[in-house]
């Protein structure tokens, strides 16, 4: 697991944030989970309409289990103002993992999210009764009265998360897809109830290379070269509470490459490899387990994976397309591949 | 010229800084200016290859006179590092107005440009003696070790042009297209030999914009809702110092709509359109006239322009493209209309 190493055998890996899509794209998608090194996968409800019902969510996993059964889809449902503290008890007796936060309008299908937290309060007293996780997108609505921008919603956000956790410090929340050194600086502060989700993505990009670039652009964007190196320096200190969430959210290329872009980044075809290759040129190779396998599976408090996967060092070029969807670094080699499904 | 003026008549727009391509893009952009309300034009040299000598830039004025001989092409030379200060005297001798300076690698066609600035101080000091224009494109390299990338860009740069300022304080320097609150803070505290341009998109956009809109995707970026505040503001002001400078850049539209989009917007055909459209927005209509058409050519030391131009409040739709090019804000309505050529 150090430089040097020529592969690296380890607990398939968990991606505690993935986009599935549905019908033909999610045809497309799910089959590409297993050669991208992952074997359990937290589910995102924000399909069209998003799963905001048990019922819902059950029918959505039922069609992932379709595709590939040998996944295991860990189920979330989209958090409206209609979730009840009884819609609660009644998802967890069903085994749903989480419940996701979308602010209204930041992102992706993101149209019929919350704009006050305050009227959820019971709803998260319930979650934290029943041990269901929430997820949350941390950013705000952009607000040019406010000086608030798609550079600094997610900052802006954060202290909202901060009155649900003080109000509820046994709700386990997850802060979605990190990119801010001052996001990683709030969830080092709280305790092990906060965790944070970071992209394979976001421990390569700034700004800068998605400007002009749509396919690397992705909702919350990649920000400053000190944010990419605090999220860095995170996962290099091997801190438990960070750990990975692909946010893998793929379009038709025709929906990224066109005047008005589609926001996300495609990763799940080969998402350890894109990560093996980032933390060997970081040097941190050594935190790639616990990284991917093991600090997410115990906040959700999860059993390790049964099955392993090995990875190589063994170039490969990052193919054009899978289907429509151009998947990250396109055209581009990677140092590392994954064996055979 | 304030709210409820149904009509208004000025001098024709002098545009302080335009992209007029060459060949075919060029036939397609320059029979546009007029009809944009333009009557006078600074050309930026940044072709392929650049026009570095006082010959290319006259014979770039010929094709440009040879396409729409009423329009007055101010010529700017590219400043590389085998630009003498004999060169600078021939330039004055010809008429050659300004001299522009591209750091190496921050925008289109700029892979010629400086690195250090120390060794032409001679070629600054041959500038200030002969009253040519130094006009700047205030961007430092990004450079993650530093901590900079497009967003704070500008800002970094500024304090070499405050050095050579300082050093020939009767030099005329241009900030171009300023797009920060730091830099409009830079040349209001500087006297009047520093100017800068401002552009009409950056008077209404901001970073969401450009997020995954490859149309408005420009370089420098336009940034933060409190940077095009300070740009709104200062023009508001009516602060001489400030006047319009398109720096539109017309790319075809498949350079743009890809996975790898050029910098550019195109406002030509319609500057003067965007301009009153923004301008009534923001309730300054009366600093319209002052902005495009007496501001800058008092910096310049030119005479008043001899025609006149009248913009009408009738709504209009912008063109879909012109040619290849695709316009700034394509398929949406202004409020103002430009009479005809």
């Amino acid at each position: 697991m150090t430089a040097g190493t020529d592969s690296l055998t380890l607990p398939r890996a968990d991606d505690f944030h993935v986009h599935l899509r549905q019908d033909n794209m999610m045809k497309r998608v799910v089959p590409r989970l297993r050669g991208g090194g992952i074997g359990r996968c937290l589910v995102m409800p924000n399909v069209q309409p998003p799963v905001t019902t048990t019922t819902d969510a059950i029918a959505y996993r039922d069609s992932l289990k379709a595709i590939d059964p040998r996944v295991e889809y860990l189920m979330t449902l989209y958090l409206t103002p209609a979730l009840s503290p009884n819609d609660i008890r009644g998802a967890a007796e069903a085994g749903i993992t989480g419940v996701k936060l979308y602010p209204r309008g930041v992102t992706t299908h993101s149209d019929e999210g919350i704009d006050d937290l305050e009227p959820l309060m019971p709803v998260f007293a319930a979650m934290e009764e029943e041990g269901v996780v929430l997820e949350v997108h941390p950013e705000s609505p952009s607000d040019p009265d406010r000086d608030v921008c798609i550079m600094n919603a997610e900052e802006d956000f954060l202290p909202k998360i901060g009155h649900v956790h003080a109000t509820f410090p046994g709700l386990r929340i997850v802060v979605e897809h990190v990119t801010t050194a001052g996001a990683v600086a709030f969830v080092e502060r709280l305790g092990d109830t906060v965790a944070a989700t970071v992209t394979a993505h976001h421990l390569d990009l700034i700004i800068d290379d998605w400007a002009g670039r749509n396919h690397n652009y992705c909702k919350p964007v990649a920000k400053y070269p000190h944010d990419r190196d605090a999220l860095r320096r995170v996962v290099r200190d091997g801190h438990p509470s960070f750990f990975l969430g692909s946010d893998s959210a793929p379009h038709p290329r025709q929906a990224k490459e066109c005047a008005s872009g589609c926001a996300g980044v495609f990763t799940s075809p080969l998402l350890l490899a894109y990560i093996a290759d980032t933390f060997e040129r970081l040097d941190m190779l050594d935190r790639l387990e616990s990284f991917v396998s093991e600090y997410g599976r115990q906040f959700y408090e999860l059993p390790p994976s049964s099955e392993s996967v090995t990875i190589t060092r063994r170039k490969q070029v990052v193919p054009d397309a899978y289907g429509s969807a151009v998947p990250y670094r396109a055209g581009e080699t990677l140092n590392w591949s994954i064996s055979p499904v």
